[in-house]
């Protein structure tokens, strides 16, 4: 009967994950993964296309659900918060242009600023959707998400959240009285261990301060096995689709085993008396905290009850507190060791797939595991021990702090508890911050996104802007003829160019400015041209296009020059370039440190910086700085001997 | 009985108040107040003298004391906030190097921006001292304090919150056991109100609105009158120490009449069946719900419950739930309107004085008294309506909603609340925003200091950077004679001077950097001059002075030109400035559009800009802005009719 069922289990499981991993790796390969990282690029100003398209969103949303349901030990967290992203950027932006599906008054929001505040206030309201806690995801979204914070930022996400919170507790309300059938479990707070401690001793903080320790060494292992895990399984992954959904299946039936077999060879518990009494152990339904599987009545299996059990249910079990012997210590150890190992070859298949619950479980179990061990002269119940375990591993890979301590004390609604969940995660944090980087951090730079980080590499200093300004430098000047714009535009995928005011508009060539080419593609379109070197003026340029007009495209594409269908008449004809130029760009000289260059290219968010030169008499432009000539790693392709000082 | 202890109540409050004002007016003006916008104004730049000196520290300690104890209607919560901010500072600088009272390794936080960082840790520690609120104290130094923010500043302050909540937390372990007398009193949860509520309806939420509105409404009002007063006080103020103490001792008078006159002329009431019973009603002793002041056995005084009672105990009344009928309407109503009045014409005088208190309380009590008139439908305790009612002018008068949420919420203990509370404080501050600013922000204006906004003013949008430059600008050459200098400093109290060098070292007059007073100080003092104008290079300058002698200066005034003693024959040497200078000053080109210079300017935290001319064959630099050029009264000065566009 268990071996059919077992069959079932698998194969089920199986086709599920075949089905996830299909969709994300024909429909929307960037689908794949958690998705904070890539929000979190984003947000920094990586504008990589597909992040927050149409396709991804709803591939992250079926996909995450198929892949929670397979069984995998996996969490729904990091795709809500990028499934909040998509939401807001498609908010943001309507639809596509393309299919009609945008609103006028939506122009407002068509610029980079506030298509960045719109996602950062999608992930805030995606963390309040999946830990049901809107302070917690107003934190996540400054500590971790955002690059750029202002107080106005603040306040928006703080609205979104608050709304989140509104919609989340009426739904709750609404299911409670059983309309929503399966669904209407749960109340706001997820896991109330509440009113469990009232004081600890300096005992105690031993204890809690070696379960930091032990959390930041083992989420610094952590990180750095998923890195190398990581970077096989790109090699699996690159070699197309196909493969992408046998390594999944694989790693499903693995999980399934796992979940399954383990349970299977576990020996009964007989059920502690005061449970059996009220009819609560064992239980035969959907969740509890004492499962039946395989076990006669009045005894019940511990593998069971947190393996092949909802993710959810298995942290409420593990935080449960009173219940000190409810899990033996070889199954906590066995449960932690898989737990670990599995969320580790989860993360990189191609399933949308979040890190909080693998981190979450596995800490739990591992602080359940040491309160059972070393928690007999502490006053502490396993189950709290079991939370600060979560903490200490959230801590050691994250590496996040206030948004973390907020979101655990909303989870579990224990406010007592709260200065030793902070001492635990500012151990853990710590003692891992001397290995590795964070989590997401190392997945970005391992995607090979180019992000800006806040700290600049030590070389830098020794180092000068004009140093690493590459390449020739294409200008334009004020008046251009029409034809080298085009053909520029075709042959560079450059996004801005300097403008140089030259004769006869100035007596020597000086910077007028800075023109993007998306500007320079609306301007051509709108095929304001002259058939001589003069100025036409504003004017003229907007009586034919509105401010808007120029407005960030949304998702999709926008225009590109090969959109241009221009005759050879309007080629030879000049446009004037004055209108659309930015005539203040932010700009260093030459000499100016390239360390002090980058605070001012990152603090202001730029996207281009010109570098004018230090003395008169040679052309009013060195070069230009974009993201890429910050990467550490390109400086280091330029001085390598610089870099090693 | 009662008049001679009316007698002796109204002369010690006198007395106190008397002390705390003389201590203020002689000893540290600047102890008066919040003391949060001047810490505001600190953190954004604003290097005002004696706000953090050891004397101001002394006096807000000493003083908050003794106001407390006077029984005003004040809180202790923004002077703890100074005090923090206060100790932090003088932690990050030792004593003063006066006396010697500092050490060596300080000197690694001698730079502004570790000293703010450490400004702002103090400021969190100070909110979370004064309401026992850890993850309140770093939102409220993110979201109030601070105008810069870095992730690595959100670290710190929640490592120096967590050690204060443990060490807050084992002080109320100590003091539980009564080892500290009166002092033992309360958890780590101040106020705790949880679990009273499980679910609202639609019903709740109009009314929960309701208040909102009114509280916005009730906020703006009271910043608008605090306004007023204080430009009235400000007049009282400046006619010397004596008037001071005046005002204050008249204040206190008034506040003695109303906290024991209010109680007297009311009636009693009888004691609810159920607490009497359990000798819980009347309360003789210090605290307590129910106070027997003149009232017979059985019976007790609603208004003295309140009014003659700590400030602490009066809002855990006000908070208290399942008391519907304690407090009746018209005791509500005279208390709200005295507290609101009283709160208003207290902030002004010469003691050191919180707002939250005053904006607690009559927040509370005016949100009860909604609760009674309205409640009735509704599921909701008035305690609850209290709690949402402090909310609300918390967020119409501060407009803070992340860290006032954060604090209710670790004050109280509620979270299903939570949602209702975010709600109250969206509206509340939505609506007051309407009407004028922040009582902070007000404050900081009020005061004059420099402060730069996040929002530019529109009209810097129509003005160049080159509109703004004023005054003769004053430069060095690179090589300059000494004489010149210590003339220049005497004659100007600039802070930075433009250096350029020119023949014999460049062919023509080039920008080299900018050069700082305190270091040219530092450098004249070390008197490494030569007697022909040469280089002499870093290498001698460095032999005579290490890096840290060109560190900050802690609190006092440090160098000043008039310590310098040079001979005639040393005012006619030469000393070579290119070792001090910053060879790598943010500049702005002079036609560069003066809100994009605003924005360069903020943040990145700037002292000094330079600006430099568009053409070539002009002086290297056109002019220097400084803080002071950006302030909108300034420009406003400048350029009247640009304004009003």
């Amino acid at each position: 009967e268990y071996k059919v069922a077992f069959l079932w289990y698998i194969s089920c499981n199986a086709a599920l994950a075949a089905t996830a991993a299909a969709l994300c790796a024909y429909i929307s390969p960037a689908a794949a993964g958690s998705g904070i990282p890539e929000v979190k690029a984003y947000l920094n100003g990586v504008d990589a296309p597909s992040i927050l398209a149409p396709g991804t969103l709803f591939v992250k949303i079926v996909g995450s659900v198929l892949g929670v349901s397979a069984g995998f030990v996996l969490g729904k967290e990091g795709p809500m918060v990028h499934t909040g992203s998509c939401v807001a950027s498609l908010l943001g932006q309507g639809g596509s242009t393309k299919y009609g599906l945008t609103w006028r008054w939506l122009r407002y929001f068509k610029n980079d600023l506030d298509r960045r505040d719109l996602i950062t206030c999608g992930a805030a309201a995606g963390v309040t959707a999946a830990f049901r806690a809107p302070v917690g995801g107003v934190l996540f979204a400054l500590e971790e998400a955002t690059s750029w914070w202002r107080s106005a930022l603040l306040w928006r996400t703080f609205s979104t959240t608050a709304v989140a919170a509104m919609v989340l507790r009426s739904l709750i309300e609404y299911c409670r009285s059983g309309n929503c059938g399966l669904f209407g479990n749960g109340g706001l707070i997820m896991f109330d261990v509440s009113s469990q401690v009232t004081s600890y001793t300096a005992m105690d903080l031993a204890v809690v301060a070696l379960l930091g320790v032990l959390g930041g060494l083992l989420g610094a292992l952590f990180n750095f096995l998923l890195d190398r895990i990581l970077r096989t399984y790109s090699y699996i992954n690159e070699k197309g689709a196909p493969w992408k959904i046998v390594l999944t299946v694989a790693i499903s039936l693995v999980t399934s085993c796992c979940s399954f077999g383990l349970p299977w060879m576990t020996t009964c518990t007989p059920c502690p008396p005061e449970f059996s009494a009220s009819g609560r152990c064992p239980t035969i339904g959907r969740s509890g905290n004492f499962k039946a599987f395989r076990c006669p009545p009045g005894q019940y299996n511990a593998m069971a009850s947190i393996f092949l059990n909802t993710n959810d249910d298995a942290i409420r079990n593990l935080f449960s507190g009173g219940t000190y012997n409810e899990f033996g210590v070889s199954t906590l150890l066995t449960f932690f060791a898989a737990v670990y190992s599995l969320g580790l070859v989860t993360y990189g298949v191609a399933v949308p797939s979040g890190l909080f619950i693998p981190v979450i479980l596995s800490g739990a179990s591992f602080g359940r595991l040491l309160g059972m061990l070393f928690g007999a002269p502490t006053g502490l119940d396993t189950g709290l021990f079991a939370l600060l375990g979560a903490a200490s591993f959230l801590g050691g890979t994250m590496r996040m702090t206030v948004s973390v301590c907020v979101i655990l004390l909303e989870l579990t609604n224990d406010l007592v508890l709260l200065p030793l969940i902070m001492l635990v995660l500012l151990i853990s944090k710590t003692v891992a911050d001397c290995f590795n980087k964070g989590v997401y951090d190392q997945i970005v730079r391992m995607k090979g996104l180019p992000y800006l980080e806040v700290h600049r590499e030590p070389c830098m200093r020794s180092l000068v802007a004009g140093d690493v300004v590459s390449g020739p430098l294409i200008t334009f000047s004020t008046v251009e003829r029409v034809g080298t714009v085009v053909d520029t535009l075709r042959r560079t995928s450059h996004n801005g160019f300097p403008v140089i005011e030259d004769q006869p508009f100035a007596p020597a060539p000086e910077l007028c400015g800075l023109v993007l080419r998306s500007h320079l593609l609306v301007l051509l379109q709108s095929r304001t041209f002259t058939s001589g070197r003069v100025k036409t003026g504003a004017a003229e340029v907007f009586r034919k296009l509105a401010p808007f007009d120029f407005a960030k495209a949304g998702s999709g594409k926008g225009l590109t020059v090969d959109d241009m269908d221009l005759t050879e008449e309007e080629m030879d004809m000049y446009v004037d370039l004055h209108p659309i130029t930015n005539r203040s760009p932010y700009t260093v000289v030459e000499n100016m440190s390239l360390a002090k260059a980058a605070v001012l290219f990152r603090e202001l968010g730029l996207r281009h910086m010109c570098v004018v030169p230090r003395t008169p008499g040679r052309p009013p432009v060195v070069g230009i700085l974009t993201r890429h000539d910050f990467m550490p790693e390109y400086i280091r392709g330029l001085y390598p001997n610089v870099l090693r000082e």
